[in-house]
């Protein structure tokens, strides 16, 4: 029999797209796919640790750096964001009905093997480097996406 | 001989990307495709009665009930949306090229039996109830919908 | 043994999003997938030329013209595109870090024989022409993206 595999590519950084793929890869490693999440673009955001770490940078990927929102908890709305009122109203209604926030569906996810991975071409233009993103992720470039997309049929760019 | 299969998520609220959506649903169930969209976040409010609709709910549920867009007709546009004059545009040009507008399209699916099915994970969130929804839809979670994803080729995120 | 095949809607318009289009279509051309680019809505921008070409146009159409970029170049970012600093930001790391920008990465593409379509649908709708388009392309719609989609399991929107 076929293994049952979703792969997902994660560009967007926004708090409400990022809670979609992660609530679909949790879902999908549930019913026993393989999942990958390839985290590429705004959506390494999602994987920086909250914490400020000393890193030595040039102008432009400090700018980058601090520009960026540091992990799920600061990342903006891709609707109705109104200058950050957005999220925190989706916040306090998600507490309102239980629903998890996204910080733990990570954690969900790591628990349940879903593989997480850093794009390291990412990664090279905007100056984020491996200390400052969370452990226990892999780091992979286009080639290794590939191949984990083309042996399943859930392959999403969200 | 393997059965053909397009499903979709339809995440965004934006009139363009939900047209999108929806003219690739049609074209799949006109190719004899088993057709199915999965209307998420936003994406639900391409399904919501243009009426507003009397019901009993909380603060939160009623600013974004009040917010959002009622049905498919009011959405506004991901590109130029100039404040509304874009989706005026849109439609404009789409009239004058016979182009079928979104409401139509949706009909249009719903005529060829692709499958309309409202997130009721989202619609708790948002607090968006069933009579503030159209008639002849679906209700299901993530489980359902990878049920559909994993059995066919064309998965798109929209 | 089946064949591999990438089929990629571009309906977006934003630089970094084309960027990450071209990147996973180059690379699985690498890998021997056959590959599709099917340009439609906004995504058709990034297939312009540069140059001013005079045509026939209505109103609407010319208006259109004159506010959609004129190719890849000229694209905005999804995010931090601060009224064009956020392109000549990331063109400026992408050059430090020889990051191949977008208008080779499409010249890449054609060299591989990514097939580049453009959604006659969208170029009627938003009245663009074929002398308007870059050369080297092909012209269809909805069923002929299909047929490409359904025949591989990297089916991505972006």
């Amino acid at each position: 029999m076929e293994k049952k595999r979703t792969t997902i590519v994660l560009f967007s950084g926004d708090y409400d797209k990022a809670m979609a793929a992660y609530i679909i890869a949790n879902g999908a490693a549930a019913y026993d796919h393989e999942v990958t999440i390839f985290h590429t673009f705004w959506g390494l955001n999602a994987l920086r640790k909250e914490a400020m770490v000393p890193t030595k940078k040039g102008f432009m990927e400090k700018m980058f750096g601090k520009m960026m929102p540091r992990g799920a908890d600061k990342m903006g709305l891709s609707k109705m964001n109104f200058a950050g009122m957005g999220p925190k109203m989706i916040k306090s209604v998600m507490k309102k009905h239980n629903a998890v926030p996204l910080p733990d569906l990570i954690e969900m996810a790591k628990e349940q093997d879903v593989k997480l991975v850093a794009c390291t071409m990412t990664m090279d233009l905007l100056g984020l480097q491996k200390e400052e993103l969370v452990d226990g992720i892999d780091y992979a470039g286009v080639a290794a996406y590939l191949a984990d997309a083309e042996e399943g049929n859930v392959n999403l760019f969200i």
